[in-house]
């Protein structure tokens, strides 16, 4: 099982080296359910199993092969890390921190996000909380605008997303405590097994 | 649409690369329906057009992440082309010629092939032609063995395949003219619309 | 297959005599998604690939037989095409072209269009986009009226369009942006694989 | 409805045109079952009833296309009817009678024939009374061999039928009283609602 | 076949008997689709076939076997046929012709008119389009009542009608040119095949 | 309700004037269960009951409707009644009675039976029991031969049947004790509410 | 069939016991489908095939079952019939006639009544149409209240009925002509298959 | 709840008149399942739950209702109960105790025995076990034969067993110890729940 | 059966050491069915049957087992039996009595209760009776808050209940006639069999 | 979420106690797929994923209660565990290592192993590799014999396994490569998501 264990390998590397801390708020949890993130933080053994998922591992290589291309082929630099920090109005200082697939310059020195999304159909797309995590890192990385892009069985398209989230937005999307934040997360959630807000449909 | 442009370009640009010819007969061949090929000489447009499809476009970017990874983790030589002549009963002499996805030399001087395939999922693997296609790899380009990884949504997986097929074998193959070769092929040949031997369920 | 391979060499002859060309508007694309337009000035070879279509053969037959006949029988001048030069509102001047399968001349020197539908069934006939078709057809070539005829296997008819469209509502068409214009028009578009706005049922 | 009666008027000329005659048996009454062409002589209007079938005339159509396409471009003779007299056991004597879609001859003085044949969809091609139909117009039109096409919504294909049938299998199909020939032929057959022998499925 | 025979020559001699007459409107045109009676006279051949249906052949007989009994037992006038000349607005005149099947006299000397009906099953009895045609013959026959009698398969019943048509009502129903008169007519509608009013489903 | 009551009326006289006596043996009973002949006798009023059914009425009719066709155009002999006495092998002398539906002498002077059936459809026709019934009539009335006809909903047509039953045969039928005869007959016997040999499916 | 036919002796009896008398109207009349106590006067053999059904004998086992119980254990007295005259506002006398299953006289001097149903299953109890017939024992018995028993085979439970029907009411009930006095009654009812008020589902 | 009490009352005295002890075996423990007997002794509560059930209670009451009718009608003795020593191959000596439902002595004084089953439907019947159980009664009463009823919703009939078991077939069956007798009966066994021979479907 | 038999005898001694005083409302009983608790009053073996029901073993053993834990790890009491005598508004004293699964005291002397259910799946909870079922614990033992685990199949959760009942709702509810509390009680109560109120779906 | 963090603190602590060792093979590791015990050991990560199932969780408890039962009534030691060292034929040593829920020593000194298995549903019991299980204990723990006990939600039973396994049958099943033993596994296997010898159903 040569590759496999690979493939296992750079997955727990790759979990292990991004460990939650408490006051930093990654851009993908403004757009998720809130209880996900601290159950993430207090039950962190159940995280870890999901990133043994094929469906993972299969986006995962399919952000790579992308990323190669538009790294080489459009000179973006990729996998773009940044970090804000913010005060809450209870005086708490927390940090953002967002990981964009790639960014793009152009001639004119605009800056052009790329951010990838892949799935097994196109159902749905594109899907709100895509659009409004692209929104939130056109404001984390300044960005002109960004593309977002859907790798899917039966369409490969993409979405231009000229907006940008506020820092207010990006402050009352940390205060939100609704639980999920859409209906459809409990039954793609890992802990909707011990969860009392799970949605049973 | 600067992405979906991108990646049509590039398919295009292969595509146009590696236009058939007549002697020449690819391993992918010897392992399919055999008028396909014929189709595909006679035809070329109606080929063009597949290329565009999501399916394959999400296939050659898991095959691009997947082939970044081994490269660099197991200095693995990564789309390794190779041909060989080969004089038919009739004197006829033909080119058997195959692209195998990585190929890693280990410590003691062997030589392991490694075939990447993805599919929605994981039923009937590993596929009798995939194991055909790599023995007959294992043959092209004197493996140890080679490893058959299959990358899907509800299964990542491998295999090894030791054997090897014999130059008999091959002749043999690119002499068959059964058509098709396995009676799912014609479900999925774009060619299937004018093909007198396809098969109606 | 010598048959097959006449009729495909004749369509793909036809396909290549009338590539697109930005300033021209043919009268079928005013009543269609005006995105697909785009899509086949900028990936010809995804509609080449429809033009094989058993489908499209079937109903090319169907033209040619029934134009035979009102050529023969009723004197009908076959296949007319005819264009007209129109400035838009902001000064780009665009050229409208239409080919309409026959056009009678009646003894008091009346023009009449005929224009030929072909499909499996006859459910939805007479098609809205069908009428406005030939509505522009009765202003293009000055028709007193037009006949919309229906061969499919279930009903064989014939629908009398008296209407005429007026020049502001070619342009207004040219002009319209909404894609698609029939929310059925994905479920048969060849673009639906990477077009954004596909509506997904 | 200027064009569909035309096209009636046409259908109904060419029926009285062809009516039965007793001693006359057409190739296509060798292929189907005997009592149908006993109950067309008894009772012909319910025949005629079936010429208005919009099947029949879409299915008119396209002979008429394909025929237009080949006589322009391989030179076919069109619509070629011949007859021969055959002499049955009792003594009584009969006409075989045909008329095949086109005949081709190649530069090499060889006639080729050529039988269009049109269909929803291409389940069950090519058709054993079809095959049957051609070889008996091998022998009646002294052919080298004939090419069956299918027109269908989903394949257009064609078959090359080298075989030829002899005057003893003519006439024993003659002779042959087994009814229906195929069990299908009832749920097609006009006088289903009046035949002792109806196979009800 | 010697009763099959027979059946269908009295069938075809009856038919051949009532041609249809430019100004000649039967009851029975008055309650059902107007266009049917003008492709009636235009496609008679059409019409003809339908004479030939098992089902109007076992309502037929149901008719004859109820006609006996009444004639004998109710001294019933059977088959009684009758018209009435109507001058339309535009001062055309037409012939109102009917033929009811069966009229009995009461010893206080009113006429009561009975109409047969006959069907596979009960649903939906009594139509209106049948009450509309008994109130009509109460009309055209001058009846103090008529009686609808419906025989089908689970179902024996009758009711009675008192109301009577008014020549008004007979010159609306003449010039009224709704097509369909009601949306199930074109289900059972031999010329459905070619009409372009047909309500498809 | 002037028609409905003439019709029970006339049934019930019908049934009343045919009780059934227990040394006569109706041909119809030796074609069904010989249970049901006892049930009959035993338990007159539940057979009563049946002859109001709407089915046995709209069958009634058409019997008399066809029988009027036959004795005025053919110049039958309709409802033709006879009894031959027969001596069982335990020395009793029973009476087999029969009612055919119509004689036609022909002009050689042989005699043809007819019989008349109807149903809603035509699955399974000739019946087995009929043709055992026409049979039986040959022997019973000295027939040459008898025509069994079918009206249906779907199929009007008939079967020509030149067998005969012998004396031994129907003396071995008024013996045979298998309950049922054909083990459709319990779904539609009145008597299987009471029945020990019903056949539950 | 010793038992069976005693039985159905026992039934026959019962049934001829019980002769309908036009001035004479039943408890039960009142509750249901007045057309049907016409019907049962005019055409008695229908009702008689009724009395015959196993769903009747089954009930009538269980009323006697169920009286010897309450009779033995209650002292109640059993199948209490009772009649009442009564004057319609048209000056007409009728007959109120009842029969009740059990009156039970409690020890400080009142009347109890007890009405037992049975059937399949208790879906819909208590009945409407039950409590009316109660209501009206009520009435007819002087009781001070009454007892409906249900015994199906998924539950047997009991309810109280302390209402009691006016003279005013019962008078109405045998004016009202409303046919049927519940959807659900033709289901269920033997003259359905003659009657013009069936309501078809 | 003046009559449900009474009911359960009785059953419930019913029940605790006839406990179970060691060493007798009723007939009908002969019929059935061996191990559900040792339940019954072991676990009483359970038994008892059953006896409340309105299947048994309906049944009870049909029961006592055609008893009284053959008591009175056929001077049948009902509800006899008998039993008989008998000594098994290993010395014990155990009881064999049996009440059949009525035993009537014919006027040549042979007694006849009668058992009544009740169901909801007919399916199936007579089943074997009441065969086998009626045939022990013609043991156990010295019966000449029985009469076998079936009181269903759809079907009241009767069979005659005339068998009788011998005294070794009713020692085998007090021996047998496979559990359980037939595969269905565990569908309908109180004890399912915990027992360890309990056939899953 | 060793294990079972002490189950089952554990299971009835429990059953017997609780039985029902009239004058005593148990907890469980104000958040069901009022009806229920009179017909375990009055058919006390009916209950008992359902006390052997596996489903309330099961929920029985994992009360235990979690019991047992958090006996042990959190010092909680488990099973607490309390009762409050309450004066309804018609003078009569009845005793409210409850039985929690455990009471934990935490460091500053706070008493939290802790109640378990089990069940197949997670669909509903938290149900509303369960909560009120809490709600009043809080109020009869005194409690801060009370937490409503659920173990289940699909989901381990637990709810965090702080509302409590006052004695005027406490009594409210033992006045509360209302029959059933739930729709859904009847699917699941004993007594449905024979309750007048019991609603079929 | 006191009681659930509670038992997720429980069970992480039990997993991370019972760490695998490469040369102990425990009993329950010899009745499965012998990959996963490998995968387990490569990848522990996975399985502890598996240890947070409410499905295990449930059988934890119901696995705790009735031990505490049978600790309490049955004086029996629960949770006993036992290993004994095994040479293989290879000369490698190895541990064979058992924990059984409970044992109970009979008054006579004899030794009963209890093993408690709980499901969802009955289908199936006892199953094989329980019953393996059972007899591998009985042959560690050198018991007399073991009682398997099944608590699901629609029965609980059990049954006495008095086999013993051999050593050489556990040397045996320690050598088996077989994947997977029972075609079943593969469902329930969270491995099956990386394993090649996956069955695809």
């Amino acid at each position: 099982m040569l590759i496999i264990e690979l493939l296992y390998k750079l997955r727990r590397e790759e979990f292990l080296k991004h460990r939650r801390e408490h006051n930093v708020y990654w851009v993908s949890d403004l757009v998720k359910c809130p209880i996900k993130r601290e159950f993430e933080l207090k039950y962190p053994e159940i995280a870890l199993s999901t990133i043994y998922s094929p469906y993972y591992i299969l986006g995962d290589l399919i952000h790579k092969g992308l990323e190669g291309v538009i790294s080489e082929k459009l000179s973006a630099e990729i996998e773009v890390e940044k970090s804000i920090n913010v005060k809450l109005s209870n005086g708490e200082e927390i940090i953002i921190k967002g990981r964009i697939d790639g960014i793009i310059t152009t001639e004119n020195g605009e800056n052009i996000g790329i951010e990838i999304k892949s799935a097994r159909a196109d159902i749905g797309i594109p899907q709100q909380h895509h659009i409004d995590q692209v929104r939130i890192y056109n404001w984390l990385f300044n960005l002109a605008r960004s593309i977002l892009i859907y790798i899917t069985f039966n369409r490969v398209t993409e979405y231009e997303v000229p907006d940008r989230a506020s820092t207010e937005e990006v402050i009352q999307r940390v205060k939100d405590r609704r639980a999920p934040r859409y209906s459809w997360e409990c039954s793609y959630c890992t802990y909707a097994i011990l969860c009392p807000f799970k949605i049973v449909k």
